[in-house]
């Protein structure tokens, strides 16, 4: 019986791989750094790499796959498996779904994946059973999904949901979209980053300087100066959970969602931090009548939110 | 036949009513200013009277009328008919549906103004056929709506869309609603009337200032001072459209929808120049790829959108 299913969660900078079994458990995983390089069959052989090491490592042939679904940045037209636009991989208008298809036999699916982690979130996870829910991944960038009216909404073209760029100061920082204080701009660990930076250049000293000078900003790294009470990384999550506050009553404001639901790297690892802290301000950027029906939440799945929401994807075509 | 039906627009300052013929087509109207008490029985006595008023001065009988609805500010839940809460009309948790047919012995539906503005002008406006719209209201305060997956979407009990108390700037002006910076303090006819208003303190002079003074800010009178010149006016204005165009583009990279609408008061008399200001500043604050595939629109049913909006409810449940 083919009830076994492959899921990816495609990043930037790794790449996260998992068998389901037909219960829903995960029975192997891999974790993987990737490069994206500047042609898209690359990217494509790290993934058929990737599926080929999993049904290896856990002795299994294809024909006992169901299926096999990713999660990946940009904009992707989950229903045809076509990638629009990636901001950081080098995918342009690319049919992924009839590449990997051909390869395995099998059926391949694909999503934001950031819409999948709401996804997962709502169907495993924390959201189960919500209506009305509003998820914002904060990583090295910032992304958002929307479940409306018990569903994923991805808006017209599937383009939808990009919460990490709601302006909310035209005078703030400069984001790598183009536009000028972006929520992704304070809040993202790009923002984090850039704070820090500089305020090093002003002369103050922090337990981030090698990370930041090195550019690699992990969150374990920032828990570790945070606990120590550094207070450079200390201002710079109370600037990000202040915007995230501004920003969650925004979206609380607009969609009157039941959830607003955390989620991605930062959160793995700071959760309890940024929740509280958050929640410590949003009451002042919501309406009252709004406020009282709305919850503030991490995600249950932690890491593992998009290859849930990649499985979700696997059952929701399953019909 | 009953084929005919009822429409009203219930503002804080004015109601406008109309009978709709069986080809929803206006075939009789009235306008008139309303005084809010601070009891419920008064609000709904003024309904009852213009719908008798609008009955006797076209000459028809209540049988003739197949259904009354109504637009109203506030978080209304549009299935039942109840208010929950309304900011400038003393109702709350009001089931005005069961009275008003208890009176006419006719359905009687009633839903939020600007939800039914929007609904209108996808039903029978500008953003016909359309599956994601935006709508934006400018009047004395700054309304939302919003059309998603080809349904009017409220939110979870009723509360979404409040478009207009997006924060764009935590140190901006005082809103209404208690919060600071929102679309609402600086781009409705409060907010700037709020600026024109600093503006005189500071010892500027502007036609607008007795208006100011007596509170009383009229779409028209601003445009003349807008066609005179009037320097104060015209800032006002730039400034109103600028935080439209942050709040566009925030909302378009949000929901990627087809079309913002632009209705109201404001847009009636001003629409040309709102349209112009807001489209030349909007590019700066959406994504690209989201940007491309959005129009921008005003309201093609002017001081109508509501009233179409009450006759697209009847028809909705017509079913």
């Amino acid at each position: 019986m083919s009830n076994y299913s492959i899921c990816l969660d495609i990043g930037g900078t790794k790449v996260l791989g998992a068998i389901f079994d037909g219960d829903g458990k995960i029975v192997h995983r891999i974790k993987k750094k990737t490069r994206s390089s500047d042609n898209s069959i690359n990217v494509e052989e790290t993934i058929v790499a990737l599926v080929n090491e999993l049904m290896s490592e856990f002795g299994i042939r294809s024909d006992k796959i169901e299926a096999i679904a990713a999660g990946a940045p940009g904009i992707i037209n989950n229903d045809t498996g076509v990638v629009l636009f990636t901001p950081n991989l080098p995918w342009r208008n690319y049919a992924i779904k009839e590449s990997i298809e051909q390869v395995f036999g099998i059926p391949f699916f694909i999503g934001n994946d950031v819409n999948l982690g709401v996804l997962g979130e709502w169907t495993f996870g924390a959201a189960q059973g919500l209506d009305h829910v509003v998820g914002l991944f904060v990583g090295t960038g910032l992304g958002g999904g929307l479940i409306i009216n018990g569903k994923l909404y991805s808006g017209h073209q599937y383009k939808g949901a990009e919460f990490g760029h709601m302006i909310l100061n035209i005078d703030g920082p400069q984001c790598n979209c183009g536009q000028r204080g972006c929520l992704e701009a304070f809040s993202s660990k790009t923002g984090m980053s850039d704070y820090i930076r500089q305020q090093i250049r002003h002369g103050r000293s922090t337990m981030m300087e090698s990370a930041v000078a090195e550019g690699v900003f992990r969150s374990k790294e920032m828990k570790n100066a945070y606990d120590a009470g550094d207070a450079v990384m200390i201002e710079a999550i109370d600037r990000a959970c202040m915007y995230l506050a501004v920003a969650s009553g925004n979206l609380v404001n607009m969609f009157s969602p039941q959830m607003v639901l955390f989620g991605g790297g930062v959160m793995e690892a700071l959760g309890d931090v940024f929740l509280e802290k958050i929640i410590a301000k949003v009451n002042a950027f919501c309406l009252p009548s709004v406020r009282d029906s709305v919850t503030f939440a991490v995600a249950a799945l932690g890491d593992d939110s998009i290859l849930f929401g990649a499985r979700a994807l696997i059952l929701e075509h399953r019909g």
